[in-house]
């Protein structure tokens, strides 16, 4: 075990080279930023923040997060103007600005990621006026607590859910964030003996490091049906594992429990997808014998963390309709780039003329039952009583195909997310079965069909 | 609502000609049977038991019950032999033998059904031999109580029963016994009584008529998961109403619910099943758009109440595999004269080779699960965590058209009935979609077919 973790961090921690480095650039962005603020005239300061600032950053991602921390007297408008001047004098033509609650901008500079972040200087976290606010405060905590035996084993935790899969708060990923790691291992004391605790964990799993709360019912109370509850130190009414999805911690806790018996290196750099060649594609979709439809469409011009969610909505959206008129989805995702895809892959895409209608128990008054179904225009037969002695007619089914049925479902976009059902409205495509082949000249496509169709938790590939 | 009843009152009641006829014809097989008994020497007695004998018979079914009563101690085999000799020599060459819980004779004697049934003159009903033993039981508890008023609105129930299709007690119908329907109209005091108190029964109602049981509980306690329970007052320990299937309960229930809604003659005299033409099949087939499967074997030689458990117990074991195995039953039932027949209609009979195989949710190892899937035969893809957070494999499916399966399933013929598995055994046929039209030349499987597809409950025709 010691063994596989000192490779771990081999292989991810950085070297004193990266970090002269990178401590380096973050200086220069630093005096940058200020320099730029004083001739702005502003009353304002820059502050590093993020995995960088903490020592907590792998090897791989040495993002750097400037924070531009303004008096929280300004309104939000002020705010945002001056804040987008201080970082497009920072940036120059490098800059590229983004929308998130508000907005910021991002450059390359000497071969790296920056993030240039205005934010309110907020003296009591629990007062912030928007979530980067909260940034610093956690910057001065985890500063606070963490030892550098501390950051390794935040490292191990970090590579591990790279490898998992569940690594990134985004909401297209909905897993561990970078500042959710670092709780856990300062909870834990370690990554194995948190490792040893998570293989047990159940969803609805509650930590309260600080002990904020007295009891365990005011704990279920404040953070009702989430599957992970870690109370944030610096505001303890925020979850900081609110954006893990129940699969995601499922996996997180499977992973733990398969590492706990057989560890390896396989879960911290498991192996790629392979990718898929159009012939492999027809033979495996030939093997499964389903009926694939695959809506493709323009991605409208929103940000990531508001296009998965509303792609996740539609999808449910299609899903649902197609369960409720008897097509059972066996499975389905989405996926983006300049494109969306909604993939849908059904068990049975046709379906007889007749279908069930099942009403009432003998002690539910049945009359209004009866009278709907036997003067409906698609009345076939009944009423009946079934074995279990619910009444039961049998009617024409509306939709028989498959591929209708969603044509339909993709004309009316009912309860589809607004800028996915407006992007459709627009324009949208489906390919069906053997027609995905062409989608695989698109190598994120292909990629993301690649992992579909040979779908496995990474640590068993 | 009194017209009604008088109306149909004026259909079914005995007319003074029907009455002194069949009594008639009563104490002739009366005295003939005491005279068998004195020639043969034996110790017994012949008694009238029965509707007939109780002044509960419809005019339609005027049959004769008589018992031959023999002393308690004879073995069984002295009874069967002793009354089978009685019965044969009052019947003659008109007799024919049956079997039930032990022998009895038939004949058909001046137009009338006949049953000649030995059984033990039992002192206490409570410990009686055989089931047979204790209808002088309830013939002389039901004589005493029973005012010819009261008979009359015993006939109203009958007729009622028989029109919704739910009167008997025999296996193949598994409905309301004469003799419930005396039960039920002593208890409640009328026809309209009962039928007040009826459409508001839930399942697991409980009449205790001759107040036996202390408590509720107890009663539970003792007649556990049956829809309806009368206790029998000759033997506490007997539920009269152990025949009713919770569909017949049902529809029973329902009936008295529409009938106290809107009365009517369609109650007890519903229109017959309009016998559906060959075309008309075909029309209702192609609208149906289903696939069905009719398996015709030729009867094994056993009563109905055998045989007709043992065509339900092998439909059952039919329609669960089909089901594990992916293929949904929108309706299926059972038939029989000289030939059975076993119908199952399919909703999709053709399945893609891919299923889905789930697993257990995150606190519960799935160590095993993945190690048997993993390494098996049909893998396809997996382990994968579903939305819900539980472990999940794709397997290659085993049966992906439901006819081959159909055939397995008759090749193997687990949990089948006894004397149907060695029917099917021996040989059977299975016809499928418009093939079913050979069968419609045989007049009563065709009576089966229309029903079958042109369902509804009598009262709704």
């Amino acid at each position: 075990m010691a063994d596989i973790l000192a490779a771990v961090l081999r292989r991810v921690k950085p070297r004193e080279a990266d970090i002269r480095f990178v401590e380096e650039v973050a200086s220069e962005l630093l005096r940058r930023t200020d320099e730029a603020i004083s001739r702005l005239g502003f009353n304002a300061r820059a502050m590093l923040v993020g995995s960088v600032a903490r020592g907590t950053w792998l090897r791989q991602e040495p993002d750097i997060d400037i924070f531009i921390l303004f008096d929280e007297g300004l309104t939000r408008e002020e705010l945002e103007e001056k804040g987008l001047a201080v970082a497009r004098e920072v940036a120059g033509a490098a800059g590229e600005e983004k929308f998130a609650e508000h907005p910021y901008v991002t450059m390359k500079f000497r071969g790296l990621d920056i993030d240039l972040v205005p934010c309110f200087d907020v003296a009591d976290p629990k007062r912030i006026k928007s979530a980067v606010d909260r940034s610093p405060h956690h910057q001065r905590y985890v500063k606070e607590k963490l030892t550098p035996q501390l950051a390794d084993e935040v490292l191990l935790l970090k590579q591990f859910a790279t490898g998992i899969g569940v690594y990134g708060a985004e909401l297209k990923k909905q897993g561990f964030s970078g500042y959710l790691c670092e709780l856990l291992i300062l909870h834990y004391g370690s990554f194995t003996k948190l490792v040893e605790a998570a293989s047990r964990w159940l969803p609805g799993e509650m930590i309260d490091i600080s002990s904020h709360y007295s009891d365990r019912s005011e704990l279920k109370l404040m953070f009702e049906n989430q599957p992970l509850v870690v109370v944030d130190p610096v505001d303890p009414n925020r979850n900081a594992a609110a954006a893990v999805s129940l699969q995601n911690f499922s996996i997180f806790v499977r992973a733990c429990q398969d590492f706990q018996h057989r560890p390896g290196l396989k879960f911290f750099f498991p192996r790629q997808v392979r990718l898929l060649e159009p012939r492999e594609l027809d033979r495996i979709l030939k093997k499964r014998g389903t009926r694939i439809f695959c809506v493709v469409f323009r991605s409208p011009r929103v940000v990531p963390d508001v296009l998965f969610p509303q792609l996740r909505k539609t999808e449910r959206a299609i899903v649902t309709r197609l369960a409720q008129e008897g097509f059972e989805v066996l499975r389905s995702d989405v996926w983006a780039n300049s494109n969306s895809a909604i993939l849908i892959e059904l068990s049975v895409s046709s379906l007889p003329g007749v279908k069930t209608r099942v009403g009432p128990p003998p002690n539910v008054p049945a009359e209004s039952f009866v009278r709907e179904h036997l003067g409906s225009k698609s009345y076939l037969a009944g009423p009946m009583v079934d074995a279990a002695g619910r009444m039961v007619f049998e009617l024409k089914r509306e939709w028989t195909d498959a591929l209708d049925l969603l044509k339909d479902i993709l004309s009316q976009r009912a309860s589809f997310g607004k800028h996915v059902a407006e992007a459709i409205a627009r324009k949208y495509q489906i390919y069906e079965g053997a027609k995905l082949k062409a989608l695989l000249r698109d190598s994120g496509f292909r990629e993301f069909l690649s992992e579909y169709f040979t779908r496995r938790l990474p640590w068993y590939r």
